[in-house]
């Protein structure tokens, strides 16, 4: 996609979404040991090694006798437990004590449960037979060579525990993006300062870092002055390194234009430098190479909106998966004014599955400033330009900005 | 609630459950920085420590000026950047320069957006007046003292840049606790070791420490053979300074009852040593004042079911909130089979949102050995005690096994 020039055309949130597949691709592979590998995106298919299980094995506790002998009585000829190999041929008459995972000595048995049996010394009285053989046969959930795991996927905890369970222990998964921070802002204080007059408390550094670290991705944060200098030498020898720039404040449209002569200054293409949705009209969207560049509208219900709806969109494209929609459908539980005149609005809800339905609470929000519905928001309405008043039980569009990784 | 002897009831998931919610108290708080908040349980409420915004702030670019003043001409007398706090009356004529986010220098101004008016040298001419103020008013999203975060929540992202915004840079939360993973089982080797033949390889550890690194838990683990000595001295020191106890494997009712002979040597009381449900029969629940133990049944589907249940209600419940039920609602996409004499089962799937709906698709699970279905697993389907045959649309209860925090 083409986007008109950055300087005359303000961009729908579609549009910038469908920019993003294009120009984030995908990083390279490496491989990470399994308590690195959570949260990374699969790169290979993983086959089973050998047969699962590997060999019959007693679903429970109890003793192993010949399926075909009917006898009543038996003498417990061994022990085996679980990890031990003593393959044996039992006879007639002959049983083994077996521990739940233990393997069996041959074919052709079956397990009778220790509540089942009576033991009285190297003797056992089967009680009752529960016509199950109690045993998992080699091969009854994968075969040798199998495929468990398409690549793609996120690695969630139970997957991880399949991939060790198959020995995988250094999975292949895509490398994690060098992510810089530069928050700027001649107004900004650190959060732990008391703000003189005029000033306010950075509280972007800490929304970018918390939501960066659902992805396991350890920002370089800085914190400077909109001061060239001071930016220049902050962004200089990692400008080009990194895989994402964010740039906090100094995206709005002042004669300064701070992060977007910046960027320039540094070699990126702008490809966007507004867009329609509010909050975060003032956005830049740049390039340099395989370097991406956002300017985030200084505003934290901005950044909550441009982290959770662009950044996160160029983090999947970046991980190899594209093609994550981050749009779902849930319903209104009370309506939510609209200006018919307005454009698309991402408004801050919570939402949470009522009943089997994903339900949507708008929050109060006054202004692109107001960062109170911060406290619960895990979800952002999507009111198409133009919309009218939303009734209650209305469906719309959402995004969720809970993370699971 | 008191329930009967361990030795002979066997446990439903709802009595396990509210056990639980009983028996694990809160643990202590602690006040940690922002970066190492996420996903922490908050303790204390969060006032505003001024109004918010704390003075009238600029919503736009452009130029301040007396909204009484109705010329279309003014002189251009100071330039008020983010961050500066220049108090002045503006006598009829004048307008100055304001950034977006700067302090207004007076009362009963208003501001033109820079691209509605023309700047000549110090002079401006105003093009157009939008009929709005283009100011956030001091105090216009909360007032100095009003409640912004109530207590009970887990802080995500949002929430804590809410924190830094009005300078919560240490809040206080509850601790995480200290947990002991023991893996036990002469039948396990590492997942890096080729198993010899009767041994598999240990995917509960890899498991175990993914679940936990959701709530941002770091476990001691350790792996022993079934050897009580080494158990023993595994545990001995640490047994009663964790506040959760992990064992896997060694807890089905083999003559040497390893875990619960184990526990039971450290002075814990056994209160659940089976429960009706499967997979994770063979469950024990123990205590020893405030330290809680779990003996997992040693296949990774029972842990996976027992640690997304389970382990996950007392993880809520050390961080004080007991209350969170792991049920939600959801329609089956395909039939579920069912056996009328059957046990209360978690069956594992995968779970989307689809149209707003939350569909459950069951996953193949031939046994609870059968590991297949961690690849896909995020949910698990609730089927009930002597449930008939579930058909394709009917409405289930189930678990997410996808955490947010």
């Amino acid at each position: 996609m083409t986007l008109p020039a950055a300087n005359h055309h303000a961009a729908s949130s579609s549009e910038v979404l469908q920019l993003l597949r294009e120009i984030c691709l995908p990083l390279a592979v490496e491989r990470v040991a399994l308590p690195n590998a959570g949260g990374r995106v699969l790169c290979e298919p993983i086959c089973a090694p050998e047969d699962q299980p590997a060999f019959d094995r007693s679903s429970v506790d109890g003793f192993a006798l010949r399926r075909d002998d009917a006898a009543a009585r038996f003498r417990v000829v061994d022990e085996i437990r679980a990890g031990d190999w003593k393959p044996r041929q039992l006879q007639p008459g002959e049983a083994v004590r077996i521990a739940t995972g233990g393997a069996l000595p041959s074919d052709g048995l079956q397990v009778v449960m220790r509540e089942d049996a009576e033991r009285e010394g190297e003797f056992l009285s089967v009680l009752r037979r529960d016509g199950e053989r109690n045993i998992r046969f080699r091969g009854e959930d994968a075969r040798m060579g199998q495929v468990l795991i398409e690549p793609g996927i996120r690695l969630q905890p139970g997957a991880l525990g399949l991939l060790a369970s198959v020995g995988c222990a250094q999975p292949l998964v895509t490398r994690l993006p060098r992510v810089l921070h530069l928050a700027t802002g001649n107004e900004i204080v650190p959060p732990e300062e008391q703000p003189q007059r005029g000033q306010i408390r950075d509280s972007n550094s800490t929304l970018v870092r918390a939501f960066l670290d659902q992805w396991r991705i350890q920002p370089t944060q800085l914190r400077v002055a909109e001061d060239e200098a001071a930016a220049r030498a902050a962004l200089q020898g990692s400008a080009h390194e990194a895989n994402l720039i964010l740039i906090s404040g100094g995206a709005s449209v002042g004669e300064r234009d701070f992060t977007r002569h910046l960027l320039e200054q540094f070699g990126f293409t702008i490809h966007v430098s507004k867009t329609t949705a509010r909050p975060g009209k003032p956005l830049i969207v740049a390039q340099h190479g395989n370097t991406i560049a956002f300017g985030l509208p200084g505003n934290p219900l901005a950044h909550f909106v441009c982290l959770n709806l662009y950044v996160r969109a160029a983090l999947e494209a970046l991980a190899g998966r594209p093609g994550e929609s981050v749009f779902q459908t849930g319903v209104l539980m009370a309506a939510l004014p609209a200006d018919g005149n307005a454009r698309e609005t991402f408004w801050p809800a919570h939402w949470r599955l009522h009943d089997g339905v994903a339900t949507l609470t708008p929050l109060r929000w006054s202004s692109s400033g107001d960062l109170t519905s911060l406290a619960s928001a895990n979800g952002l309405i999507r009111v198409t330009a133009g919309a009218q008043r939303l009734e209650r039980s209305s469906w719309v569009e959402f995004v969720s900005t809970e993370m699971t990784l």
